[in-house]
């Protein structure tokens, strides 16, 4: 953060700012005398906080101190945002008017009749072999909810980034200005054809599941919302490396699922088709069971045709008492000390909502086998990143035109075995997002299932 | 072009080849041998010819050479357009959590809760500022015609080029897949939120004037047809710079405009718009005129009430005499010298279909006062190029929300009044594409125009 105060042309007043931002934990890092009369100076100081919350209270702080008067306050994070974050470069250099000839009228016309006669070779000499479409609605944006598209453009732009960083695919940001089902699923079929592979991300369930489905359906093009599959892959990542750890298959063991959302869904469906048997959604209602009147929409009626096969009923709480796993895709802070306590031996505990988790890491450390957050601070963080950049990078790889849950399983176990058998434990069930094999071992995955001659998806 | 070639191991023969290709004016820039066995060896070349269309004979006659098999041929143009033709880089670099923290979660939350509010900073903290859409159906590409969106795909790119090397500005190619009106229409509305402009390309008369039309009352982002304006505003540009070199005003000129596409009735409208009188529009029908009951459209009843005051019927070459200025916008080689010859004193000719005018230069030049072409092998080349860049800088300066053709007017002004008075002669009535003076006097011309706060479009 960045302040621009005002202060008297006294000998000290600097000293006591100096003094007063000390006391709050907070360091001046840089700081330039910016304008000097008689009377006053202005001052610009860079100063660091420990915590983001500490900003908001300096600033008041300072605003209160007798005869100095804050100008400005600059944020990092906004000035990083200056401008957007992504830029678009051309990647042959337009020299001069022979080169001019051959990207632009009159050479273009040659490709663009090839192209004509062979569709297929679009993948080859367009973007479309490396570009991705990240696409939202804006329905559901970060915990922050239907903030609109045009708010969330700046996360649709940073998942660019991180497509480039970690895959060093191309991504553009389209933020749809509609939030009708059929509208949407329209638009992104009439913009699919310069993209290798679409990105949804952040669109509210229970409409995310038909978008999805409907785009499965009638797109050549591979579709992934990454809220659901993103997360379902990791998810099974860490779970496979609990089984490899464990030496107990996941068919054997209880697993509770807190959430009825996109990633809650989308990781039950994923389980599922990995093999778990005993699966229980619980939604802020409690179980969801086959039969259950409320609060139910088609989707949930779906999971609970497929999950819960004793019907249990009742509180997360009471479900979760001698449950193997527990995976919290929902809100914080609703577990107790208690519940952890009553599910079986070798507990292990996914408490991935964001920032807060569904119990405090702390408390549930000393009490479970394995314990994964959604947090950088802690081990075992389950972050769609280890998935979506690798994910992608082997459909376009192997020019998928769609994408299954089969592909998300390879996908899952290539991110498990990246940690050898001998390193696993109970803190390093998940390789690190910044572990450069993840990409890699993800990509080759899904291109070896997508073109087993066998039973490929093209 | 670079050819791979098969021949006996023998003394003599590459030689044959080298005296073939010089015989047909072809030179070898380079050659290297790939494979040497007891009585074969594989050579590739790199073969310049002087016209474009020599390559196919070349290839022919190599073809056809005894002992020789052509194993590949390798063209330059495709090469460039290998991987496609731009690239989506960041423009923050992620180089630690702490960065990733700021440009994506969470950091990235408190940019987009502002943006909620304040909506209108979309410009400042995301690509909006300096990002321009380029949006085609495929329906009319160069001359190439209804080859649909997905082979117009490197025509998009390459437009998407020409911003970046010409103004500096972000362009992505979207082509849209689907040629009925409303559909195309509802597309290009729901993915504007993040483009500053929106750059219509490539789409058939008369659907443009009706999907524009549309976009210019429903849209919150200013939205071009180029190939309507953008030959309009340099049509103009050259036209203006005719009145300052002959010291006559267009009012008092008959013009008559060969074509009733996109770029024809573009152009009239601008040119009525400017306050020319005495316009008349022919298409291959003849002369339009208030009442035609033959081949005409809404957009060509529309513009014969504005035009042809006189009501003239006939062939082109019958309303072309007496004229002080044609413009061609439709045919090659449909004008003969005796056209010309029955034109009026000091005739003013712009011959701008591509690649072959409408009466070949060489024959056109002695007969007429200006002469101005599409091409670049001509002094006075009239090239989009010379809009467009500096037309969307301009915009997207001044976030402007609408454009219209006054707009237009004032970049055909800002574009002639590059060339100084004592410079303009007959031959140079037309600043090069590659004059950087050009994007810059454009854009400044624009956004002086938008942010007059007399008459604001915003």
């Amino acid at each position: 953060m960045r302040v621009k105060l005002e202060m008297p042309n006294l000998l000290g007043k600097f000293g006591e700012i100096v003094g007063c931002l000390n006391r709050y934990g907070c360091e001046i890092v840089s700081s330039s005398l910016l304008k000097v009369s008689t009377d006053k100076v202005i001052r610009e100081l860079e100063i660091i906080c420990l915590e983001e919350r500490q900003r908001e209270q300096i600033i008041k702080v300072l605003k209160e101190l007798k005869d100095i008067k804050v100008l400005k306050v600059i944020d990092k994070t906004f000035e990083l945002h200056e401008g957007g974050k992504i830029e678009i470069v051309n990647r042959v250099q337009i020299k001069d008017q022979n080169t001019l000839a051959e990207v632009y009228t009159p050479g273009v016309a040659k490709v663009c009749l090839y192209l004509k006669d062979h569709p297929e070779e679009v993948y080859r000499y367009t973007i479309k072999g490396h570009t991705i479409a990240v696409i939202t609605d804006g329905s559901a944006v970060l915990g922050l909810g239907n903030i609109g598209p045009l708010a969330s453009l700046p996360v649709m732009e940073g998942k660019c980034m991180l497509f480039k960083e970690f895959a060093g695919l191309d991504a553009f940001p389209l933020a749809v200005n509609t939030q009708d089902v059929d509208e949407f699923v329209e638009v992104v079929k009439q913009v699919s054809l310069v993209f290798g592979g679409i990105n949804l991300e952040d669109i509210s369930a229970p409409r995310c599941f038909e978008i999805e489905k409907r785009l499965w359906e009638e797109l050549e093009v591979p579709v992934v919302h990454d809220d659901q599959h993103g997360t379902a892959i990791v998810v099974l990542a860490g779970l496979i490396n609990v089984e490899r750890l464990l030496g107990k298959s996941l068919r054997d063991m209880k697993i509770v699922i807190s959430g009825a959302g996109a990633s809650a869904i989308g990781t039950a469906r994923l389980l599922l088709k990995y093999g778990v048997k005993n699966l229980i959604l619980c939604d802020s209602y409690g179980a969801i069971y086959q039969g259950r009147k409320e609060r139910m929409n088609p989707y949930k009626e779906e999971i609970a045709s497929l999950t819960n096969p004793e019907r249990l009923k009742g509180t997360l709480s009471e479900v979760l008492a001698g449950a193997d796993i527990f995976i919290g895709l929902s809100a914080p802070n609703i577990l107790k000390p208690e519940d952890l306590k009553a599910m079986a031996q070798d507990r292990v505990v996914f408490a991935l909502a964001n920032p807060d988790p569904e119990i405090s890491p702390e408390i549930a450390l000393p009490l479970v086998r394995v314990l994964a957050t959604g947090r950088s601070d802690y081990p075992n963080q389950i972050n769609n990143a280890l998935a979506f950049p690798g994910l992608f990078k082997g459909l376009l790889e192997a020019k998928a035109k769609k994408v299954d849950e089969e592909v998300f399983i390879e996908a899952a176990k290539a991110i498990a075995y990246v940690i050898k058998k001998e390193e696993l434990k109970e803190d390093y069930i998940i390789p690190s997002m910044f572990d450069k094999r993840v990409v890699k071992a993800v990509a080759q995955a899904v291109v070896k299932k997508l073109t087993k001659p066998s039973k490929s998806l093209n």
